[in-house]
């Protein structure tokens, strides 16, 4: 009856399920690029606004173009009473992660043609889903701490606009520098677990919202979006800069993984990380407070331990990860809302990957190989 | 730069992500097992829970394991206030798939240890969400219709409940009959792309909460879940059992596809669709109203003329799509109705696989063929 059991790809690794120009991770060589500009060019020269305009639309904007994405986003960024409503019934009970997934998926309602998948009505689509997204994971924070819902600012832009929502302060230039790298490096990725999720979903015609909605549940994974979080517990349960080198010794003799380290593309250092690196350094220098200037230390000297231990002999690098969780504490950001901010920035890569698997679509439907048994007898229950 | 082309697997097929011993699709042969019972005799022998147990744990109950699974369920039928009130929020404005992924996803705040995924954990949420959702679904289609929400009646099995609770009526016998087999035959059909689906989010370890919205957002695609709506469309503007041939003539003429026609596994006639047509010729003989013997007419007329023409020739044969709305309508469910209860049945096989892949996690991860440049030179916006 069995054929001979077939390669079955766990995890499809190794596997290429498409073909995309939206962003080539190099991993042996550690670079990243967007559309084809490297991903220091966009951290030291962009914006997160200009960046999602080119992972959406393959290029970038002039300045008329410009103008018009961002009014876009900015003339969409409030959320309806309804959606508050839900944040607000949920955040006190559920992880963020829980409660943006559910209000995200929520916003279908709002829109009176969910299901025209013309590119521009596509497009459309997911700058609304940028635009409000930001404020649902910013409200959700804000109600997480007991606090109020702060409406957006258009004064600002995109992601410092979010850090102010989050935290009700209006951000310095240097906090607005930093917040909006992490959106740049946060905002695509190819195919990892998130964005194929979104994929598989939108493979069936069923809409963004519905997509992008699996893309922030799959984020929600420990082995995917809360490593960042996980680094900085860490860091904490270190806590002092002295005890690090001790600590990551007994935690690597007793086989313990270290997070933020290794990745399955990267085999050398993430260039992200190298970005985040180097602001924290700069963020030693800006009299941080003494918790944050611990936690800086912390991760610069258990990057350099974790390098000599592992780096060149084991390929075992830092990844962004490992180093965002100090640099979002520098901007006074909870733990639990890292992976929230990695949704509302990987938002314009989810949605610049439907536009392109939309032009090519082909329904996702693998294989598994049954190692059951077949033509079990059917006995009653009362015969069991 | 560039290494020579890789093999890309669009749709991912042919391609095994999993060894698995819940279901066996035999599409050359037209068999189905779930957990080697072969699909006849569970829907002649069997009801929904006890193939929900099946599925599950691996194995027939014992008639106490009977009685304390079917308890459970029972217990946590009903919904709480909150999800009652999301679902008639959306439900008058939003797709019936948007309604329950939304409900679905909010259930999560209920549960006060969601990430606990040991098998004994997770196997009681699936429980609780094989309870639930059905409840969802009722009420989703309740609230659309502007009537008030029923309570679940414990006097009545999993799937008739079901149906009380959508249609306000206590369902004959053959009605409570026609609606468990739908369930049963929807309750699980291997790696599809909802199911698929659930998987990829469930390998970050992210919760069964997230995994399971995800995979009513991908059931929602037209080129999955909704085929049977859409197959009904068609008979009902078929209109006339005697305009039966001449339009499906024309439509093959004009190369329109005919939904629920042609599978990406069975390769001959679908067993669950022999099924359905064998209670669909049963319901013809129970004096149905003219509205539902004229679409049974059509479906079984249109059905003989499609194999004639296609079906040995093209092995394109019938797939339960086709004949289940005609069923449905039988039972007065309307259209937008059909793929809400594929998600209340299916949740039986999501959970499922959850309970299984978790035995032995591996993080999905594909990779994309980048097919853009790299090294563009980034201009600033002035200059371009």
């Amino acid at each position: 009856m069995m054929s001979s059991k077939p390669t079955i790809n766990y995890g499809l690794e190794g596997i290429y399920v498409d073909e995309s120009s939206i962003s080539k991770v190099d991993g042996q060589n550690g670079k990243l690029w967007y559309r084809g500009y490297s991903i220091e060019d966009l951290a030291e020269r962009s914006n997160f606004e200009e960046v999602s305009y080119l992972l959406i639309y393959g290029k970038l904007p002039t300045q008329k173009e410009y103008d018009e994405f961002v009014k876009k986003l900015k003339e969409r960024r409030e959320i309806e009473p309804e959606i508050r409503n839900i944040i607000k019934k949920m955040a006190p009970v559920a992880h963020p992660m829980d409660v943006i997934r559910t209000a995200t998926s929520m916003l279908v309602m709002y829109d009176n043609d969910p299901n025209n998948r013309a590119t521009e009505a596509t497009i459309d689509k997911v700058i609304t889903l940028i635009a409000k997204v930001s404020t649902i994971a910013a409200a959700t924070g804000r109600f997480r701490a007991k606090k109020s819902y702060i409406h957006p600012d258009n004064s600002l832009g995109h992601s410092e606009n979010f850090l102010y929502m989050l935290t009700g302060k209006k951000p310095t230039k240097f906090e607005s520098k930093l917040i909006d790298l992490m959106f740049i490096l946060h905002a695509e990725h190819s195919t990892n677990a998130s964005t194929f999720s979104v994929l598989v979903t939108a493979s069936t015609l069923a809409d963004v919202y519905a997509a992008t909605t699996s893309g922030i549940g799959t984020l929600k994974g420990p082995l995917h979006g809360g490593a960042d979080e996980a680094a900085l517990s860490m860091m904490n349960a270190i806590g002092n800069p002295d005890n690090t080198e001790k600590y990551i010794e007994e935690a690597l003799e007793g086989k313990q993984r270290i997070m933020g380290f290794g990745h399955r593309v990267y085999k050398t250092y993430d260039p992200r990380a190298k970005l985040v690196r180097s602001y924290l350094e700069e963020s030693l220098t800006k009299e941080p407070s003494d918790e944050v200037r611990r936690l800086l230390q912390i991760a610069l000297r258990a990057e350099k331990l974790m390098i000599d231990k592992l780096g060149s002999t084991k390929g075992i690098w830092p990844n962004i990860d490992f180093f965002a969780g100090p640099l979002y504490r520098v901007m006074g950001i909870e733990g639990q809302m890292f992976t929230p901010i990695f949704v509302a920035s990987r938002m314009a890569g989810w949605g610049s990957h439907i536009v392109e698997y939309w032009h090519n679509n082909k329904l996702v439907r693998p294989l598994e190989y049954y190692s059951g048994s077949v033509d079990l007898k059917y006995t009653p229950i009362e015969a069991r």
